[in-house]
């Protein structure tokens, strides 16, 4: 019997692998432009990081983690999301004490949840984050929100919605709380168990229940957007004015809550508009954590991020045949004839390779017409062939597969001719 | 209190995460050139598949995996290395139909071993590895081993030593077998545990024993190459023959014993000689696993691979100061004064950004005075000062940090010019 994937995990396989790396490097590149640095931290960590970090409360901590106890009897979790860990980081390496704040950094790598598998959500999938921390400046705000969007639509995607909203400061949370338990107590019992433990403790996450969401009285909620004091209210309006002045439009929607605990102020979510996604229609969501570095035990230090998963990227790039530029095909295969040949070829591709020439040749004992075949799959844009004859004289004829034209050329010059020809360095 | 990192695990942050990517992009090209695809697996699978590839009588199996229950109750194990996994994902996904074999696949990813952390052996640790999955030529073996030395060799390090061995065929490996439980039984008393256990079932494993290394009985056991078969002995020889093509030296030992049980045949590692390793002095080692495919369910399909540590990669190059040609400091930073200036940054930065330029500004309220000094801290190729002045004749000075030169540009030609001068596309 053979072992197999556990549930709810895949496995990315050549031809998919390729996409992955081309997304992951535009990343890489973007984050580099705005000047964000890759940090990577462990895939698990100490249990209780999340539980403070994420919130008690939550689906993640209550019902998706992998948690376990190690061999020394620690308990440990898988990391469900990524931003608990950069800022656990960024306390235990004192980096708030660099004179560059804030510290702008980014990550790529798997996370875990223990969901139901289904389209666009696996127990292991891959996220890329951006976090900023170490300012409340607005201009961060709206530039971790536009190196987001410049992701998507430099990738080809259109139908691009943004939209954002503000949760407030301590001040403003707190009246409007206040007014969301007043506005769902006398009713709290149509609500189901989750939310009625939610009330007192965190009631901002009923508006976020996926069970309740048609309930009347939802609706009706007291929005944030009317409880922000002056200061939360200029902080949003200024990254509002950032954004405009770098031309991006946005939606205000005041019912936008995130699901961890530890956001305020600024929240945003970009969704795509179209067909053909199913029930995925937000590509990524962040916002403001103000209060965090405080809660991991470190000193105060404002931060802002987003985080988003490559597999839902992907879909979207594919349900909008959004053919990514990924290379495909060999620069030159090399079919050889006899076993004198053969050893040569050993030495010819090393040649070639150490070059950067991306090349092949034959391990199967295939014959000669096979090897063409197999050329010819591979996308090759030349072959060279190489028997008694060609070691003999020391020149090769070197096939064009586009167009069947040949030209000859020394062995010593193979690379220097296939360099030139593919315009490999 | 602040919740900390896991033991044996690493943050690798800002400044050595770009010697990450540069490794890692090297590794990437050099696959390319080789014709390997990349696969990436679950970071855990099914605790089976590790207990019938790897071994049950190995310490990683025994002592060393992170195993847990999911919540579905399944014994899962954070991956301990690479090629089970890869092969259970050649056997699931059928990649023996595919037309073009061998499979030549490389991973880059995170392993876990549950060891005493000490340098260069942390509990979570990354992998580069290659597996070429459905061919038994000797040429692949040889170009496997070529790909690793031209990975290291290639990045700066001096002092590289390749050692091969052969382990022989199933026949070649029970004769040896035999030899070594006459050898070792009359004294088993005076070896460890472990070893007494591995007599019978696996008696090569005794001479990779750390504890028992320097008992006599070690130096005069058998020598697995007196007992190669006709088959095993050619195979052996025409790998050395195709590494002598490529001017790739090598020595014989004997006594060369992978860690796994799943190796027969070719079996190498490439250590470094120098100081200032430590213990470290093994970087990488392989070796072909014929069987292990049917071993996880499939069929025949012959296999060599190897897999490295990163870290220990990096501990190399650091010991001998290679000084690997990573990317420092920004094209432009841009200087503010005043409040207008701030709100007019944000769409010059967006604009130079979006070009590819690695551009920064400020966002703590810096003085002046301050924001320059940002900039040479962050290793500005060029300022700019945008205030009152600049925005109303909309010219800008540009100034050149290495010898403190300027010119002058209209703010709309900026990215322009940055671009001609920083050479980005």
């Amino acid at each position: 019997m053979a072992v197999q994937i556990p549930r709810g995990t895949q496995d990315i396989l050549p031809g998919t692998s390729e996409k992955w790396q081309y997304v992951e490097n535009r990343m890489r590149d973007l984050c580099r432009a705005f000047n964000y640095s890759e940090i990577r931290t462990p895939i698990f960590e100490q249990t209780e990081l999340f539980q403070r970090s994420v919130g008690d409360t939550t689906d993640i901590v209550q019902k998706e983690m992998y948690t376990f106890e190690d061999k020394g009897g620690r308990s440990m979790t898988l990391r469900p999301e990524g931003t608990a860990s950069v800022v656990r980081s960024y306390v235990e390496n004192k980096r708030f004490g660099l004179p560059d704040q804030p510290d702008k950094l980014y990550y790529i790598g798997p996370m875990f949840r223990y969901e139901r598998p289904q389209s666009g959500r696996m127990r292991q999938f891959v996220q890329f984050g951006v976090e900023a921390i170490g300012s409340d400046d607005p201009s961060i705000d709206a530039e971790v929100i536009a190196l987001a969007m410049e992701l998507y639509s430099s990738l080809g995607l259109k139908g691009l919605k943004l939209v954002i909203n503000s949760l407030g400061d301590k001040e403003s949370r707190e009246n409007h709380k206040q007014a969301l338990i007043s506005h769902f107590k006398p009713s709290i019992d149509e609500f189901c168990s989750d939310c009625q433990e939610r009330l007192e403790k965190n009631p901002l996450r009923i508006l976020d229940c996926k069970k309740d969401k048609d309930h009347p009285l939802m609706e009706t909620a007291p929005s944030i957007l009317d409880y922000l004091n002056e200061d939360s209210r200029r902080y949003f309006e200024k990254v509002q004015a950032f954004l405009s002045q770098m031309d991006i439009s946005f939606e205000i929607d005041p019912g936008l809550v995130r699901g961890l605990d530890y956001y305020n102020n600024t929240a945003f979510e970009i969704m795509i508009e179209g067909e053909g996604f199913g029930a995925i229609t937000t590509l990524t969501g962040g916002g403001r954590y103000n209060g965090l570095t405080e809660e991991l035990g470190g000193p105060e230090a404002p931060g802002i991020g987003f985080a988003l998963s490559i597999e839902r990227l992907l879909m979207a790039l594919s349900a909008q045949n959004v053919e990514l530029p990924v290379e495909k095909g060999l620069d030159c295969y090399v079919v050889t004839m006899g076993e004198k040949a053969e050893t040569e070829a050993v030495s010819i591709l090393w040649d070639l390779r150490r070059k950067g020439l991306r090349v092949e040749k034959d391990y199967m004992q295939k014959k000669i017409k096979a090897q063409f075949k197999a050329a010819d799959r591979m996308n090759a844009a030349y072959t060279v062939v190489i028997g008694e004859d060609e070691l003999q004289s020391g020149e090769v004829s070197i096939k064009k597969m586009s167009d069947g034209s040949q030209e000859k050329t020394a062995i010593a010059d193979l690379a220097a001719y296939l360099t030139d020809k593919t315009g490999r360095e």
